[in-house]
């Protein structure tokens, strides 16, 4: 909440006007909270996940298959028994507590599009990982290159996102150990906003941290983090040479990485809250310490991923109770260590942008801003769980992370908030559409949903009966109809280009 | 949270297994949340808001077109200068203060329904006051009485709302001023859940009356309050006869009134949060301190409903975010004042039980839930900003108080809850599908959405790409084919119908 009687400039929705009025290509600023977190549970029982973790850690370890890693874990006083991990009670948070930054910044290309990344900051990006996409006209397909770049596109064309992502889908058009360069190209290329880099091998990430240069300037990333990458950990309680391979390249070059458990409840851990948690903190430690070990100071984010399952079936399921109290447990515990957090989004399991899809969506980007996550994948197009980006699940879920901009901002308690003399000038039984106070206030009154009807019964019934997936449909055809890049010199176009032939021609393609 | 390491028994996931294996006619027990609410303001700003609703009642004051309360209001202490009644400083918040109940219990002619209302507990009730009904069978329509019994009887069936509601439709086929006798009896005779009673003349609310005393007992209200009926402001700042009428026989009863300025913001109140709130705030003081002088002791509810506007349009709009303010606002000025809080439900403009609707829905049931709301009007079923009742919608929106059953309880830290054995026995890159633990917990473990499809894409594609709404169509055709009746003393009923058929037959039908 801001000051009582502080008069304040709402620069958001100013903002968000501006960028109305601009075709949109405008971003607003990432969110900055200034209501507490919700919280789940007290001291005692955070202290007591805490303690939990550390027996874990120390009883039964983790297997890390990485001998780089066992080595950096042994020379810091872990006990190593073959691939098997053990470490001293507080090894882990003291190694991270003593380095890691509790904020940092990732720079865009573009300055004004930079963001950061801890404290009461929430960062918006778009969903990762899906092999398939959907639309309303095509249906549920493999995704391509094609749809990538469109992900990417309109991803920079809405303000309410601020991150371009990564694995937006995954481009299956493209071979396996060559896809990456493409998809950083078109993170470089089609939009200005800062991107994560590939992690699928070691010198994937390399060529990332590689064209980032050509972006961003040889020297640069010494002192700027440009790239912030997605390091999963095998749970349970495993990590395995690949991701740490990659996430050694991104520290080693002063990148972040954000070091999640990505866990199915009752597959992958427990199937309670506490085990979860519990277990989630365990594993994000050991990520985040190699981290550190690998290069003292490099930006690290704590990372949970957690659904539920269906005890019938063994789906994952999504928008349920047990992960949002996972993720509001997790937040507290990322806090208490001082990293940034990353967690939630628009999760569902829904195969389309129907009811389902949204109670699911609504529910996880509920804790997500209420939880005071920092860093947030899967923000918009996520279905099926996971496994399909949607085009129109994309644009109703950027209206729900617009809404968010405005909610974080709580109550507006200067005197035109209270709105004294507004109530004074209307008196009792007259209404309030003519006042001074709402003619003053017309522009910046209420967030204005960008896919609701709330015509008349009467007017929709005129205009075709149409629902949000129809109407989502036409706003995302009108916003890639309109895209226009970001300047982007020739000079590094080409460089970028030439360098992903060059590395292209070096080696076979390969689907593994 | 629970204590760490006290194992508990999740009673209510029991309830809720044995409510599927009979059928569904058990129910649930009303929330009881062990998480603290979330809050929007500090204490500084709560103070601010409560000075300035002090100064709208002293300086601005209060319309009151009822003879009767500006007399009680005189003699309290108020000034009436024609209906003009304003109100020294505290005046209002000490009469509440000093007789009005923080808790009370509704009782059901079930005693084994009956629900606390205030306090940490949350009880659920279905829409209120639609004109219309749509289903995807017939869409939209007028609603009639077979309506509204369906309505009763699928909220008698479902466990997760825990009150019959009121007006859950309005029934149009019959005349407006007999119906509530078809719609009282309903609620007697189809459900033995707790109920709302008429409220739309005095006389009404003394029928309402009549015919509960036939089936608690001519003496029963005295000692016990069986109806909470909804008494809703004119705002801004104007309370009319009518209501207040029907407030006053309820209060002269023993009954509850929950007071509710319905304010859409632009129109009935400013266009801010805090403002709305201190009119809120300002209306609600008069209609509770009303029922405390008419009968101390009387149970009140503070009632709050707001809705944002189009600025566009003037359109009202819901699940925005300013309206969650103004309810996690409304909320806190409740348990300072020390009554139970009525806001909430499943509020959506959306005309359709569509991702729209469920967005919509969600963002103000996640306020309801998380704000700590006492008592929940239009839980489900609510679609148009109120004016339809949808059937799927009803059903999708069960599914989502269900739900936060599971929500509320927060994160078991019993041995169980923690884990750590089960993390123990399954050890690093092992799976927990097996586990003695996962076995042990299997029925519990996670809340079971009643509405959801988590099927592999392939196996929703074969059963037909099904949505959401389409499954919700099924469930309560479902559910009303194998409704039948809590039992009900024949000679109670004979009496119930006797009161009405000679009620009805004393005056001439009449449509106002």
């Amino acid at each position: 909440m801001t000051e009582p009687t502080a008069r304040r400039r709402s620069g958001g929705r100013a903002s968000r006007q501006a960028a109305r009025a601009s075709a949109a290509i405008d971003s607003v600023p990432f969110l900055t909270r200034t209501l507490k977190p919700f919280e789940v549970m007290g001291e005692e029982g955070l202290a007591l996940i805490e303690e939990n973790a550390d027996t874990l850690l120390e009883e039964v370890g983790v297997v890390i298959s990485y001998d780089y890693a066992l080595n950096l874990f042994r020379e810091a006083g872990a006990s190593v028994d073959g691939e098997v991990v053990r470490f001293p009670r507080g090894m882990l948070r003291q190694i991270v507590q003593a380095t890691a930054p509790a904020q940092y910044t990732q720079h865009a290309r573009n300055a004004s599009r930079s963001v950061e990344i801890g404290g009461d900051h929430t960062v918006f990006a778009p969903n990762y990982g899906s092999p398939f996409v959907r639309d309303l006209d095509g249906g549920r397909r493999y995704a391509t290159i094609r749809d990538f770049n469109n992900i990417v596109k309109m991803t920079y064309m809405t303000p309410y996102l601020h991150h371009s992502g990564g694995t937006v889908c995954e481009p299956v058009d493209l071979p396996v150990n060559k896809r990456h360069f493409d998809m950083v190209y078109a993170h470089l290329k089609y939009t200005d906003k800062p991107f994560m880099g590939s992690v699928t091998a070691p010198e994937r990430a390399q060529d990332t941290v590689d064209m980032a240069k050509i972006v961003f300037g040889e020297d640069a990333l010494e002192t700027k983090t440009v790239i912030t990458s997605l390091i999963n950990a095998n749970s349970p309680l495993a990590w395995d040479e690949t991701m740490l391979g990659a996430a050694r390249v991104y520290a080693e070059n002063n990148q972040a990485g954000i070091f999640t458990p990505f866990i199915l409840s009752g597959a992958m851990a427990p199937v309670t809250v506490a085990g979860t948690a519990t277990q989630t903190l365990a594993e994000a430690l050991v990520g985040m310490a190699f981290a550190q070990l690998v290069r003292p100071g490099a930006p690290v984010i704590f990372g949970s991923f957690a659904s539920s399952m269906s005890m019938q079936t063994g789906a994952p399921t999504f928008g349920t109770p047990e992960p949002s109290l996972v993720l509001y447990t997790v937040s507290a515990l990322a806090r208490r260590l001082g990293v940034p957090f990353r967690s939630g989004g628009g999760l569902c399991g829904s195969k389309i942008a129907d009811a389902q899809a949204a109670y699911e969506s609504a529910a996880t980007m509920s804790a997500t801003v209420l939880g005071g996550v920092n860093f947030v994948l899967h923000t918009a197009g996520w279905l099926e769980g996971g496994l399909a980006f949607g085009y129109e699940k994309f644009v109703l879920d950027v209206d729900q992370a617009g809404a968010a901009h405005t909610f974080v901002k709580g109550v507006d308690l200067s005197e035109n908030g209270q709105a004294m003399d507004a109530i004074r000038e209307t008196g009792p039984g007259n209404h309030f559409l003519g006042s001074t106070h709402t003619l003053a206030n017309f522009e910046d009154a209420f967030y204005r949903p960008t896919t609701t009807d709330n015509n008349s019964y009467e007017q929709w019934l005129e205009e075709g009966e149409v629902d949000s997936r129809t109407r989502a449909n036409k706003i995302w055809k009108d916003q890639l109809g309109s895209y226009e890049p970001p300047p982007l010199d020739d000079a590094i176009d080409a460089a970028l280009v030439d360098f992903m032939e060059q590395r292209k021609a070096s080696f076979p393609d390969s689907n593994v």
